[in-house]
């Protein structure tokens, strides 16, 4: 019984089996759509838990705005309107009538809650305002994948308003370096570069986006995490401004930033295998899963008291009686739980367990007594193993490019590829045209060489000394 | 500086003051939506962070459908899409083409929810189905109240799916006893009658709707949270069925239950005054506010002592400069924060402060190094108080009416008028428009008078030997 399609085999398909097979969620009759079931939910109810904690440690408070945006309010910012007018779901009728003016379902909400912002805040005592939301979004999808692209998506969305440029953009680089990448990579286990994106792949309305991305295992890059510097862009637009202390009326400075459930499609990618899913401790809804074998009376006792000294991990006892050993390990192994244990009689009279490694399949014998101490340095264990896995794959794909020939091969064979380019949006589309493949960002951390450096395609003199990342993407 | 107007001088405007002074949620430009802001959303956190752990405890497991319903959906059941069709948006274009069949923003979600379980459940094994969702609906309205009624709400929604129509009853009056009074009632302070709704005012689709509601300080009375026995009439439907034990397939019979942030309108309601919000301990987001009196670095140094004692309160140091005490006195009784303390020079020679409830105004010194305990039994005390306060309030008001005059009377004087009632629409929608009461429920606990007894408003014989509530309502 193989239900899962290997990675080599079809890499889509795969992905899709193993959401499948680990009950995570399915395409809904909504076109676009998808229904996320419990245990893929159980797995958005950590990150949401773990990403609000660390932003309100920030000190950012949460609220809630309206799902629905007056047509025209988009409009007031030309290149917002531009970048999402393509992606919009519009309800045209409410309560039996038509509406005298359009409402779009929100598909990011910096209009609708700058329109509140402007009333907010009066004076620079008012300022930095910071505020975010955790809420549902729709940007129509043409072509839907289960939560790398659904029409429907869950995030959260930060905004804030600041008195200076400078503070906002340092803002934006806070949230992502210590709550994006932080979280990513220590719940998720998932190895990120963070970068600036390029003019044709910024936010539509910043002035510069700042991203996290992360490499599949197919070698494709995923945007993981964005934070936008948006300048004075939307107060001006939406007379977003403050009285200063030297009485002057100005413009704020904001930023918005957002992760949403695409995070899990990620998480599903980066670590999984021909198996099925894989989950770093940190995010698994079931940590350990108990599996007796011939169970009698003193098998179940033993097993109470190694679910007591498994205190504080999440653990599954499966005693169903319709299953044998056999596939109550080949299930929890396609839904991921990083640590199986299985006892029989033979173990009970050995006092001793078998311990089952999710990440590398390693079977050990654990004396009962060690139980609680061994599956706890498993899961950091584990947990490491994941990032290290993922951060190795990615570094080894990592390439140099100099000439169209080795960038073209490196676009083609997988992983990030980096090359010296013009950055301009035209040559990006030039780019994306012949390899399918867009700038990803302009790492921070990159070594710089001294230029000047011609342009990977155009061939144009680039004054940019680091290399920007390439690599087809999701 | 009177910024809230008293409750006897006009009772709507007096919430919609007590609203804006504790900084709760305004109307958005969105006609009916509103901004929920963060001190609002904060208590919003506390009831969600509450009532999941509750519905949690019962192994109730979340997951997140699609808020767009295709319209035909709701059609399928002719009752259900009889009862929401006057209150839906309607999503007619998406990705900039004419939808082929237009999505309605759900107004609830029995119909998308059901079309999943028809795939999930097969056999007797699959059931219960115990499924919640948090999510946002839409259901237009055209005479929106802040939190009460407006066109978008947050709220949970439970569903779930039994073998037999006596399980699914059992379970829906099991939230609405075990988690929805619970929880109204020992979070909020909140005493609420249990009771089902008359065939009018049952929802759409159901067979039987039982409900809580809570009678407010101006006589009317709040649905504070319904749970429905759907019976099969979804599953027929949505041919949603099961194999069972014996060999043959049967429709499911259903429930579903949801209590929203109408919740918070009541709390509001039920116990604010006319200085402003009053809020019971457990559910404020801050629960003593420390206020220092000419502060010296003594004086902050004590704070920091009594905060450490107050060690599992939520608590707020207001050190701002720029207000003087009376200023913030004046604030956080607007906020309805439970517990004031406050400490100046002399407070501290004496080594005591003064400590101020919310709920009654009462001064009282208490010794420093009491500070601890008597704060946690004062939070205890206030939690109390508010409900008995409440309940006395309510109790006062009740009114047995055994003729017309003695019924419009007791309509008109407010809270709950008992009768004996037909129990028809017909007679129900005379009665509306005649006092504009309906019933509110046929109470659970009730003395049972032995009949025949007649019709308080069209003289029928009745047999139900339990007398209705009435009352206005919000």
């Amino acid at each position: 019984m193989k239900t899962i399609t290997g990675r080599e085999e079809n890499y889509s398909q795969w992905y899709l089996d193993v959401i499948a097979e680990a009950d995570l969620a399915e395409h809904s009759v909504v076109r676009g759509c998808m229904v996320i079931k419990p245990y893929g939910y159980a797995i958005w109810e950590k990150i949401v838990s773990i990403v609000d904690s660390m932003l309100k440690e920030m000190g950012v408070k949460n609220a809630y705005f309206p799902m629905f945006i007056p047509q025209s309010f988009l409009e007031r910012e030309k290149k917002h309107v531009k970048g999402f007018s393509p992606e919009l779901a519009v309800v045209t009728h409410g309560g039996g009538n038509k509406l005298s003016e359009p409402l779009v379902v929100r598909p990011t909400s910096e209009t609708i809650i700058y329109d509140s912002f402007s009333k907010w805040i009066n004076s620079y005592r008012d300022l930095p305002l910071i505020i975010n939301q955790w809420a549902n979004v729709v940007r129509w999808e043409m072509r839907p994948r289960l939560f790398l692209r659904t029409t429907e998506f869950l995030w959260q969305e930060g905004h804030t308003a600041h008195a200076s440029l400078q503070e906002a953009d340092q803002y934006s680089l806070k949230i992502l370096n210590e709550v994006y990448k932080k979280f990513v990579e220590e719940y998720l286990s998932m190895p990120v570069y963070t970068g600036q994106k390029s003019e044709g792949e910024k936010f539509a309305g910043a002035l510069r986006t700042y991203c996290i991305e992360a490499l599949m295992q197919d070698g494709r890059s995923l945007q993981a995490g964005t934070s936008h510097n948006l300048s004075d862009n939307f107060s001006k637009s939406f007379n977003v401004a403050f009285l200063d202390e030297d009485g002057l009326r100005k413009n704020v400075f904001q930023t918005s930033w957002g992760v949403s459930t695409r995070l899990i499609g990620g998480l599903i990618m980066i670590h999984s295998d021909d198996k099925g899913l894989v989950l770093p401790p940190k995010i698994a809804p079931i940590q350990v899963v108990i599996i007796p074998i011939r169970p009698n009376q003193a098998i179940l006792d033993a097993i109470k008291l190694i679910k007591s000294d498994l205190n504080g991990l999440s653990v599954e006892v499966d005693l169903r009686d319709n299953l044998n050993p056999g596939e109550k390990y080949y299930e929890w192994e396609k839904k991921g739980v990083p640590l199986r244990i299985e006892i029989g009689p033979k173990d009970l009279e050995n006092n001793k367990v078998v311990m089952v490694r999710r990440d590398t399949g390693i079977k050990s014998d654990c004396a009962i007594g060690n139980i609680g101490q061994i599956a706890q340095e498993m899961m950091e264990s584990i947990q490491k193993n994941l990032f290290l896995r993922a951060e190795e794959k990615r570094n080894l794909s990592n390439k140099n490019a100099s000439s169209w020939s080795e960038f073209e091969h490196g676009i083609k064979t997988g992983g990030y590829v980096f090359a010296h380019w013009c950055g301009e949006e035209d040559c990006e589309a030039d780019i994306k045209k012949k390899v399918k493949a867009v700038s990803r960002f302009l790492p921070f951390e990159a070594e710089e060489e001294v230029g000047p450096h011609t342009c990977i395609n155009c061939g144009k003199e680039v004054k940019e000394v680091k290399r920007w990342a390439f690599a087809r993407a999701y």
